[in-house]
């Protein structure tokens, strides 16, 4: 079995592996106090031009976006999300366990939403029987596949700085992302100018696990490391995280790995494309979301694991993910047994 | 710089880190659904003789310990905790961020509670302007190298089962307490009968990272896996954790490496005894802590790196630990340094 | 000016207010454990023929909900309730301060949702990304005058049951709901028989303040006066709410107000009708919602308040409540001015 | 049976009493916008010299202290009080279940703690492992009748300031502290200036119910009402709050309640000194904890109800309370029976 289905079934890219295996025998101190941990801050500080921001390290997406956006928010603030947001459905309610409450947003296209969108949300009267928007949240590129463009982001941050409210980007797909042909202009240093606060993703671009979470709003810094320990994302053996982040981002992995699979997604498409079989939103990343029947997804499910998202118009939309470790071998196979159906 | 500072300085055992690299390329299902996680949790309930138990493997103590006692109490029960417990100093007040109170007791030794102590606390009249205890939290061994005797550990049981308390053993440092000659006659499968849930961790044994909940009580399990998720625990790439403890219990490797390192702290106790420099608390496990004059602490401090704990009488309390990474030839060196104090 | 925007506009019922007035010399405990409170608690279980429900008596209804919701779900469960739900839009997020998501159903008609949408919510695959629904939660009658016929609640119930989660019914209003007319054969005893839990509320029905909560279901009942304490809702002169929940129902006040202010209510629909101003939602309590142009609503507004609730294809919904100290010669001159608009 | 357990055993002061008999048929808008708000307010904020301050009206003393604290706090910050204050031992872990740790201090005496004890908990380096102390709780007068002085409170609000630490006093009995010899020159307006936020006890000096909080700290006053509703501590009828306020201050009602009731308490301190009988703490409020044998305990409760506060050296501590509604003659009868002991 070819698994498809998501872009965490394997473990660590070799290079960082590597890394991990070379450095096992060193000692370090714990908690992200080490070297490794500060060289791959300051890299990634440079590469986000950013000098003055704060990059910590933590374990998991759902643990930090938990841990920064209960940092930032006072009890009776409310986080604005898309429906589809990764915080809205699919983290178990992990945001209302720190006390407070999701406003979601029903996407316009593929898990987006738009400033409009935004600025209805919080261009309201004063109204202290409903929790105050206290936070923007926005996955890039999203749970769905879709990717805001460089002036979607800059009319949301636009509707952000006008009410005061941070815009916080979830990039647990970050990479995929910037390969998108849609974000071919568009650097780190874009998204660090353009948010309060976001996150690279590791564990879905090759890193074993971790994610970077860099703080640019000077405000939105204070104590955090308190809130990492207190929610649980202070890893004890911080170095780990440190390593791979440096691996990373020394000499341009993170970049080459995203194209990578980018690159094999979109020969997945072109094929889909060939084959008459519909994509059920528009796709430049490492996703795609695709309609089968339910004959088609049978045959396909006999030699791949693709995940089967939701029923549709009698159909099964079926979501497709390369990664950093997809074979190329693999990805002729799946081509060819598409142009099969 | 030799680090005896704590036990959590180098990555992982050679054996596990060499099962991570050979596994890295296969693919699982993500959250813990893999075939490894699936042996490991077999042959964890085996050697506790809980056939019908639930294990659970997550990525750090803190998490484990939030997220457990938070599916157990309800809004108004207090878990009861030593005052040294890791969950009453070192964490942040995770737990109290998650609603409950700890009621803390001050230890009579090394970081152990008595079950008189514990009954004092539980059997009181019913006072609705007080939280309500509702679990027992212990460490084994504790964050000061204490080992409970299966003679206070079922002790502290009877008064747990007596008023309808679940126990709860952190067993971040399990291993070393079991290679003690205090529980020379002691299992695992004692541990997990004496109590109702306990971690046996893996962190500071020689995993990368991790640490495997073992749920006893029936009544504890359900739904365990939706808190994993709701606080951040459920680690995507749950296999990393499977193959570690696969590892470390399939023929004895976990046994083996907590033998090693207090085999190693105790030839270090028996040099501290023969200079004359007095322990701080009675040890018997991987960690030592004694009192040094300020020179004797800078003295040692040229080559090691000690943690210095508190300040008493005019010493330093300093902290010492062996791991399974520690090198003899490293601890040969120390034991002549302080030959020469 | 005379109010009609809320059933809140004044103090106590002359009857209540004189009850407190003649008691205010006695010396009671506190916390509720006085002769009044029990008093009033018996009676609450014989109308309700639950002789072994509990009864609390708290002060408002955001802390009854809050403090009752939180009582009965577990860390990773949601409450589900209609999107206009009290607590889906008026309580600033205070389910979500407790940790827990409201999961909203839109209503099909005047804030109701059915048997069928709750269905679709609990009929669910287990899947750990999202909350488990662990409530249901409805007001009887709604935020927008909606009332719940038996045989809706009954169909609820059945949901309920079929999935193993409690009803509550928010009753702030449920004097009104039992005076109307689709209710004219339902008694509490009814009440009591189809929910796990609900509330009769005092505030909006003349009392002073204060609300009557009834836990039926054994299973819920466990500390609760605990968890009355730890959220602020524990009276220290807990009498006072004792005093008025007995003058309430002890002879049928709480009734004979109720329907006085639907009666009341019912002429001014029957106006509107008569001078063809169409109703928002089917009306049959207290509480009328209904479209007025931007002049009518000028006009009336001269004389009479009148909540601006929300703005409809270029009209006001407005809307009127009756209560208990409604005069009747204001509802009179309402009525002559709604015929000369 | 005559009741000095407490003092909150009767319901209002009759002038109280009479306004909210008086305004009762009135309608005003809700949640605490009407006139009597306002007015009470002004006249507050006038004695406190403070015409800057936000005055806002709760029901409660619990519930006051948690909407409060949980409103300043950040997640990682936790409030520093006595081991004997209302938050640490009354309140049912109410603070902690908004998510923050209570740190205790062991009061020197009679339920005070001071500046130098405060300063050991503050002045500490940074350590990302414990919470961040965030704020200074002190009751006025304390739980066991114990009264700061001015030197005392500015000592401790020295140390506030010095650590940037907002200062909040619960003044649940703050009228009988003014009361006190203590404080004769201590005025409302000094505790305002020396505090960051306090409140003004209604409860336990008079009102039927309620607390006026006073921001006086411009920093802390950022969307309280918000908060206030989330909690559910913002009353629908606010108004019956501002009325009763209004009554305590606009002529010195609440001053004069508290000498009353202070006059007599110290009379029967006088009478327990006559008889030999030893104070537990020194008393200059309208409590006192004196130590009976178990034979005068009994002999006292066949008239008089007295709280059995603790065992101590086979005494018992009882506690004594006079209030605004203590009758004379029920204090002269006591001190006849407590000379005939």
């Amino acid at each position: 079995m070819i698994r498809f289905e998501c872009d965490y079934t394997r473990g660590a890219h070799p290079r960082i592996l590597a890394r991990l295996v070379e450095t096992n025998e060193e000692q370090s101190p714990g908690y992200g106090t080490d070297i490794y941990c500060m060289q791959a801050a300051e890299i990634i500080k440079n590469l986000c031009r950013q000098p003055e921001a704060d990059v910590h390290f933590l374990v998991g997406g759902t643990l930090t976006n938990l841990t920064i956006i209960s940092a930032i928010l006072r009890p009776h603030e409310a986080v604005i999300a898309p429906t589809t947001g990764h915080i809205s459905e699919s983290e178990t309610g992990a945001i209302e366990a720190t006390g407070h409450k999701v406003i979601t947003i029903l996407p316009t296209e593929a898990g987006k939403i738009t400033a409009e969108q935004i600025r209805a949300e919080v261009d309201i009267p004063e109204n202290i029987h409903s929790p105050r928007p206290g936070m923007i949240f926005i996955s890039q590129s999203t749970e769905l596949g879709g990717v805001y463009t460089k002036t979607e982001m800059l009319a949301i941050k636009e509707v952000a700085n006008e009410f005061g409210i941070p815009l916080f980007i979830d990039g647990a797909r970050l990479g995929y992302a910037l390969a998108s042909e849609e974000l071919s202009d568009v650097t780190l240093a874009d998204i660090a100018e353009i948010c309060d606060v976001f996150y690279i993703g590791g564990t879905k671009l090759g890193a074993l696990f971790g994610e970077a979470l860099v703080i640019v709003n000077d405000k939105l810094k204070r104590d955090f490391r308190y809130l990492m320990k207190q929610r649980g994302g202070l890893f004890a053996k911080g170095r780990l995280l440190g390593v791979q982040f440096e691996e990373f981002f020394k000499d341009g992995l993170y970049d080459e790995v995203s194209k990578y699979a980018v690159g094999l997604s979109m020969r997945v498409k072109q094929a889909l494309n060939e084959a008459g079989i519909p994509l059920k939103y528009p796709a430049t990343t490492n996703q795609l979301f695709f309609k089968l029947t339910d004959e088609q997804f049978a045959k396909l499910s006999e030699k791949y694991m693709l995940m089967p998202w939701v029923q549709s118009d009698g159909k099964v939309i079926a979501r497709f993910c390369a990664d950093w470790s997809t074979r190329e071998e693999d990805i002729a196979s799946f081509i060819t047994d598409i142009g099969n159906l």
